[in-house]
């Protein structure tokens, strides 16, 4: 399966190359981000995005957006590089991915002596680091979701935790990719996720690319066809996931969970250890992003909403952790009641051991 | 308050002169409808749409394109008759209002004697009946529905409900029209019901151009709002309403209902009693009509999917009963358990007495 590389180094290693997702799925274009005007326009844009991949054109962007100062004191470019971090980190405030990568890149820097020439060869590494975990983690993801993929499946998901929303093959779409891979017959239902549509131009792009089965619908379809019998499990990404297991996703995530629960239907939640943020209680700590009323008010030329209305325009939502069945992870399938303790790559808890108190229950998805 | 007319006679009387729903909110532009092709267009391409006014347009245009042919035989006349009523009741399948309206005007043709001229006169005639009785309809759902709009009041709808869907006042709309005109503060949050973009191009338009305060939101973001406290009352339209109480109504309805149902919202449908249709046991039978995948591949010149992909576009979905707070006619609120038995204005039901058996709950919206 020849897979898609959403964000990588350009040849040079100048620059940080991605897939410009603003283009898709007219036009397949690549964009190569040098200073940290180009990063962070490319992240609040979208022009990448999906939680993962924020962490890593965030830690890769931060060296390219750093190579101009290799010849200043180490003094001048520490303070630019913490500069440099809290513009990226700036950007957008839901994910904690892209958090978790700058402070691993600042925290890299700190404990690396020596000249520039050094720290910069030091983040290099720590940023391809983070891009080659990410890798190997929805791989992992992919095989520990894959039993809950039965052959003939008809899956429902949200948004895009693709392989365009990631370095590797995916969050949620990791299973489907290795069930497709071994054989199963999978059939995806994407909602088109309003307002940006990551799941029409997106999902629907990269699946279909992958000789995957895909049917589009409006959001709001989804609970019809639930009701209907359609659909056997819903499979969506994560932007922050709480110590308590409420999950912040892409806003109709809840909605989602909502239909699915009231229907029988297994809803799991599919994310790198990464995602995890066990500084935070439960879901309502997590801050969602409001974007800009334009995103619902116009496409490209055309006017969606009349002059003088309000609009509200919630980026993500909070999907309570009693709604989700289990959280599928790059160390396993976590059950509820949700207690990532001894987690690995969550934030604020690396290198601890894995904790024995989490389930792996991925022999069954009903 | 001045109400727009959606659908009207041309000041000739040779024509049905509807507002252009597919040019809002960019331009308000009214279009003379004449031939049966005009007609059938409007009609399948949403010119004219919203299951009273579809109704009303295929009575009115039903006459208009009848014109060119009052010199006919009568036999030819009333075969020319059959045909165009047969093509204006093909073009869209699951709102009963269509076939009902039809229906009332090949039965008065049948009970009129004499030649063309004096079928034409009654054809009006009845069309005209059709169109008055949707204003007075109109405005007594919002006089029934006014006590559910309290002083202060979230509401959220889904679709347009409103003047652009009927000949009067709008029927979800109607309430909260007359509870503005009545001095109440009340605030709707509209969801812009993808594919076709009825609330945000819509609805919002015909309540601001009226001074209602507005916010649009994704239809997905509606479940998080309710989440969080912000909607009182849900009230959407109908466009079929089975025997037992399921609706019949824009795709994404039933997400509504369940999320109300789930957060403890009253969720109210409101239609005239002519959306009843007794015939139907359930909501399994209505029929629902499956648009152009085109609707959501494509806005204006924009592309939104890739080439390849399926499409699901279901245009409506059935909210079982047991999931409606209670549904207001222009005859009062029926509440649950729900039977019209009796409902004047049903189809099929046409001048039996009133049932005393339908609740009239509108005192309380909790």
């Amino acid at each position: 399966m020849a897979i898609i590389e959403s964000v990588r180094w350009s040849p040079e290693g100048d620059a940080v190359r991605i897939i410009d997702q603003t283009q898709l799925p007219s036009r397949f274009a690549e964009r190569d981000l040098r200073s940290i005007d180009d990063v962070c326009q490319a992240i609040v844009g979208l022009a990448v995005r999906g939680a993962p991949a924020i962490g890593i054109a965030a830690a890769m962007g931060l060296v390219t957006s750093l190579l101009p100062f290799a010849h200043d004191s180490r003094e001048s470019f520490d303070a630019r590089l913490r500069e440099h971090a809290a513009r990226i980190r700036a950007t957008r405030p839901t994910a904690v991915n892209l958090p978790g990568a700058l402070d691993r890149m600042t925290a890299r820097a700190t404990r690396t002596r020596g000249d520039v020439a050094e720290v910069l060869a030091a983040l290099r590494t720590e940023a391809t680091a983070i891009l080659e975990e990410d890798r190997v983690m929805c791989r992992r993801i992919g095989e520990h979701g894959l039993p809950l993929i039965a052959d003939g499946a008809s899956v429902l998901t949200h948004c895009n935790a693709g392989a365009l929303a990631t370095g590797g093959i995916g969050t949620a779409l990791a299973p489907i990719y290795l069930a497709h891979e071994v054989g199963r017959r999978v059939h995806v239902f994407v909602d088109e996720t309003r307002p940006m549509l990551q799941g029409s131009r997106l999902t629907a792009w990269e699946l279909a690319r992958a000789g995957i089965g895909v049917t589009v619908i409006a959001d709001s379809a989804a609970a019809s066809l639930m009701r209907a019998g359609a659909i056997d499990l819903c499979l969506v990404g994560a932007d922050r996931i709480a110590a308590n297991g409420d999950v912040a996703n892409k806003i109709g995530t809840y909605a989602v969970a909502l239909a699915a629960q009231h229907h029988g239907i297994p809803f799991y939640v599919a994310a790198p250890t990464s995602t995890l943020d066990p500084s935070l209680p439960n879901g309502d700590a997590i801050p969602i992003e409001r974007r800009s009323p334009a995103e619902l008010a116009r496409l490209t030329d055309t006017r969606l909403t009349p002059d003088g209305v309000g609009i509200d325009n919630p980026a993500f939502d909070v999907t309570p952790a009693e709604m989700v069945t289990g959280i599928v992870t790059d160390q396993g399938v976590y059950g509820r009641p949700y207690d990532f303790k001894g987690a690995r790559g969550a934030r604020g808890a690396r290198g601890a051991a894995p904790s024995a108190t989490w389930t792996t229950s991925t022999t069954s998805t009903t």
